[in-house]
């Protein structure tokens, strides 16, 4: 599996196996190739949790080169297949929603996930213009020879006007506009009771992605649920810094160091995650 | 506490408290606005930890550039002083180390780490050389007003040749001939057990750093025993992709994200570690 064509057409597969896709989310290197070592079939990255890493709150304040370098950065140290969290493309016009999409590809990346939403605003994008960043990219996919998967995220179930009732209306109408436009899961944010998942997935009838959170269903019942990806987000973030705030509650007031010592890598081990995968 | 001259001067003052100084070291933006939102007075780099983090094994692989750059994105996070491990200096001679040095400096930071050894043959380097080495960074600093930390790590008791006792003697030896070139700490790798960590603070009489690890006395008993400064070094590190491997196998393994979420911080709070702190 060395192109990146083969990756894509691979990643995709793994999208409509008999199982769920279980896609951890990394930030740099070292908890990429992690990932990859314990055996998940492929790796995203979470847009939190590598512009915090790199002193950028999530959104799009991380300049564009920057960001794709990051994003190539672990593509190269990692062999299995690498998803690019884009936020809402770098940019508010479909001709620089393709220049990122061209940077992540030729880092390396053979999916992305894009966003309907302005971080700073929360507004929701017009469905519209959605679709067609949607379009545009399957076509700069195509342009690159690369059959990319596209996850199309809607904020509808957290941002839309109305009710309930109307938000969930509002997150179905987009997700399949998506799926129509050429997007090959669909990534409704918010989504987290099994009824709810269960309702959604009958909707669409195509891949739904829901995201790792306290309180989500185990995976096992996801499956059942008809999930058809369940990915970290920036829980994997979210738990190093919890853990880092706990290590040092400890030496600050006990003067000791279990946590920082107990279940540890070691040096070689560390090191070891820098060089690429063999 | 804004100048980098005032920084240096705190940072050399924690030296030589009544407390321990208890020195953190983070690999990245937010691993350093943790450790100085606990309330820690300083935070260091571990250089294995930002290495990797980056792709590069730990040593002088990493581009220097690059290498000052990772720098100065955790310098200007924090508030407090931050300590460079820069390696054996980047660089086979003396300018070299200065070029790094007065990298390192208008980076932000206001203290180093130096070795003095070689990372790929684990040959120590001439005695003389890395006075001269430590008498250049004291100039360095004199030249740009930052009367910065020193702090001289040897390996002797890891490579010099002999027996135990023949290693012991070679790294008061170095040590003592580092802070008479002017380090105000020295950091003698592989000091462990407190019968020895008792000699060498007698045998110096001047600041000792050592480092967390399995097996390190409390750090009440370090401070009665004399040592100045305790360092993570790379155990946040270790202890962060020891977290991650157990919550990829309980993914896995077992379905569920216990590890992943138990202890964990949010959205809110990671987003905050990107910004400066006020």
């Amino acid at each position: 599996m060395s192109s990146q064509s083969e990756k894509a057409e691979y990643f995709r597969s793994l999208h409509h196996g008999t199982h769920i896709l279980v896609l951890p989310n990394a930030w740099d290197v070292p908890s990429a190739r992690v990932f990859e070592e314990a055996g998940f079939p492929a790796v995203a990255t979470s847009s939190a949790g590598l512009m915090v890493s790199l002193g950028y709150p999530d959104g799009e304040v991380m300049p564009r080169s920057e960001f794709i370098s990051a994003t190539k950065r672990i593509a190269h140290a990692v062999s299995v297949p690498l998803s690019a969290d884009i936020v809402s493309g770098y940019g508010a016009t479909t001709k620089e929603v393709e220049v990122t999409v061209k940077g992540v590809l030729r880092a390396g990346a053979i999916g992305i996930n894009i966003e309907d939403f302005v971080h700073t605003t929360k507004r929701l994008h017009d469905v519209a213009k959605q679709v067609r960043k949607l379009r545009a990219i399957r076509t700069v996919g195509e342009s690159m020879r690369i059959p990319l998967v596209i996850n199309a995220r809607t904020d509808a179930l957290r941002f839309a006007p109305g009710d309930e009732d109307a938000k969930f209306d509002e997150a179905v109408l987009r997700a399949t506009a998506y799926r129509d436009a050429g997007a090959d899961c669909v990534y409704p944010m918010g989504l987290v009771d099994a009824p709810a998942m269960s309702r959604f997935v009958k909707e669409l009838r195509s891949p739904v992605n829901v995201m790792v959170r306290k309180g989500l269903p185990p995976i096992g019942e996801l499956e059942r649920l008809g999930i058809a990806r369940v990915s970290f987000g920036p829980a994997a973030s979210y738990a190093t810094f919890g853990l880092l705030k706990r290590a040092a509650r400890e030496v600050l007031e006990h003067g000791t160091y279990e946590s920082l010592v107990a279940g540890a890598i070691d040096f070689d081990e560390l090191n070891g995650l820098a060089a690429p995968k063999e």
